[in-house]
């Protein structure tokens, strides 16, 4: 027997939205057996760089052919367009406007698709919600096996975002925070490959906002409670925490800040 | 094979409670085929009357005969009943303090019992947790297929809440704010209906606490970034927002403030 | 037909955290039959007594043979071992620092095994997220039938934490605060075995932080609303409530404050 199919959700409707609820009622009317799976629905509000970062970083775990329904949608109802979309060995159904930059960017689309088709979508589809309207019914009707031409037409184009790139320059990386996770550490976007050959002894600095810390580590607990540490987080990229205390706090930091390693 | 028969849930209890695991293990130590799914643990805590939305908003979605269990119980343990319910196809097992109202308005109850046979609960019933030990043990067991007769005797009287009603005199219409999401939208108790005639243009005037916007829009999209905009949301209903913000964070207003719509 | 396997997921990670989303692919992707549940994600950072309550309180209502998995892991990376546990027919993953003391105390250990058969992890294990990388891959194959001898060697020793105790002299029993539910709810360390004998009526005195409420009543409608009022909660334990509203909040108290019952 076929193991069940498998849709995540990523949203910014909020935990115990019950806009989730309703999608999560539409995707299991239209297909009973699929596995609805939380992914989050903390991405911050209409934050399409966050919502980027997480599917970046938690739907290559999953099973290939797993569906992934995005809805981070500040142009709801206008004519953006939605997207269904191959990337990976993963499926994608989400507003075109820049949600899959970072994955296209790691692994080019094998399948870009419009999804125009309207005769999978709910009847009286709303100006304000085409999670529930169109993106669960479209990928509950995928699950259940339809073939993906019939969605809509393929397309060329499709939105990004820009990312910001750190830059490297003699013995120096110049980046910045992308990302704090709920512990406050600071994901920034120097990368593991970046930093490969920087030595990791304490004549290398990284500095974020006036702060300073030496040497890059490899475990939290690498370092006394209350310290700063720089690391390589579980996503490949260097990141800045307090030991056993949040750095976002502690040091009152955040996204766009920038950070520098230097050797 | 028949679908895993579908359970879903929503609490006050906080998302992440521990009391939401506990009743999850419960269903499955029944019905280790249910299918748990979690509507929201964030409703206000004792609000019935936003469980009671919520509940109407979203269990609409969900395939016939699926089992919603609601816990906003602020009388557990007192003499309230538990309600067995069947409405317009969705079964629900909840505290009989007016959770059901919007449900029951909208469709007329086919089946109303007293969750009364002691022999379907978990042994030795707590005072605090009937979530726990009477409605979870009850929906699994009903999800397994037990005659709804047996859960307990058939019951005509059941209890409402008031809920704030909306009114058009003339070329006006008072209501106001009845849920606020999680984006800061404000969505009153104005229905498309009794606006399906109101002019959408500008000389339609929408106040709320002292601020005013102009028309009715379809989409947060139709107004640029920062703008106040009234239109009516995904469930239905004259909803005020902030384009790209929150109204509740920059009008500081929240439910039960007036809205009045005048053309 | 066999019902599908069990894994629940209990972290400090906080709700809608994409390192849960992480989890739940590695898990799926290696057993797609798996029922994942989400027990909690709001255990407070690092809290290890927290996540140790946690445990105790929920996982005992699920079928026997689930496995759950419990990430409270400030040691990750360190020298720290990861344990695989049965207890009273349920089975842990879960780090050695202390997150199975309140179970372990409940019921002795049947087994309890150091998990170190790296051919069950990921490729490229992290050194700072052995969630993902360690305990849902080891869990995922555990649900497949692997034999638990096959994770690693039996270990008669394992990190316990010390637990706060309550104490009864005389006519007296000391104990605090132990957790505080999202409703503000004081839960303490005061068995209901310990207040078994002790008179219900008002001439009890229970003190926290400097008010006193008389009597231990049963239901927290038994009180009008506003009022302090002592009971036995859905975990067997005396807690503080204010009827309709926070303890913590009204009285401004926290875990670890004493709690006296006098009579």
């Amino acid at each position: 027997m076929a193991p069940r199919p498998i849709i995540t959700l990523t949203t910014d409707f909020g935990e115990g939205s019950r806009y989730v609820g309703a999608m999560k009622g539409v995707l299991l009317a239209i297909n009973p057996e699929a596995n609805v799976v939380d992914i989050s629905h903390s991405v911050p509000h209409q934050d399409v760089l966050q919502g980027a970062l997480t599917l970046l970083e938690a739907t290559c775990y999953f099973p290939p052919g797993t569906l992934h329904v995005a809805v981070i949608d500040p142009g709801v109802g206008t004519s953006r367009r939605i997207l269904y979309a191959e990337i990976d060995g993963q499926r994608y159904v989400c507003p075109d406007n820049g949600l899959l930059t970072c994955l296209a960017e790691r692994a080019k689309p094998s399948t870009m698709r419009s999804v125009e088709n309207t005769g999978l979508w709910l009847d009286g589809v709303s100006h304000t919600f085409h999670g529930r309207d169109i993106m669960a019914p479209v990928a509950a009707r995928l699950s259940l096996g339809i073939d993906p031409t019939d969605v809509g037409p393929v397309i060329e184009d499709y939105a990004r975002i820009s990312l910001p790139r750190a830059e490297r320059v003699a013995q120096k990386i110049e980046g910045e925070v992308i990302e704090v996770d709920a512990f406050g550490n600071l994901i920034t976007n120097i990368t593991a490959d970046m930093i490969a050959d920087v030595p990791r002894d304490e004549n290398t600095h990284v500095r974020c906002d006036g702060h300073v810390t030496l040497g890059i580590f490899n475990a939290y607990g690498d370092q006394p409670p209350m310290t700063l540490i720089a690391l390589v987080g579980s996503g490949g990229k260097l990141e800045l925490a307090i030991v056993d205390d949040s750095a976002k706090i502690m040091l009152g930091v955040g996204v766009g800040v920038p950070v520098t390693v230097e050797w």
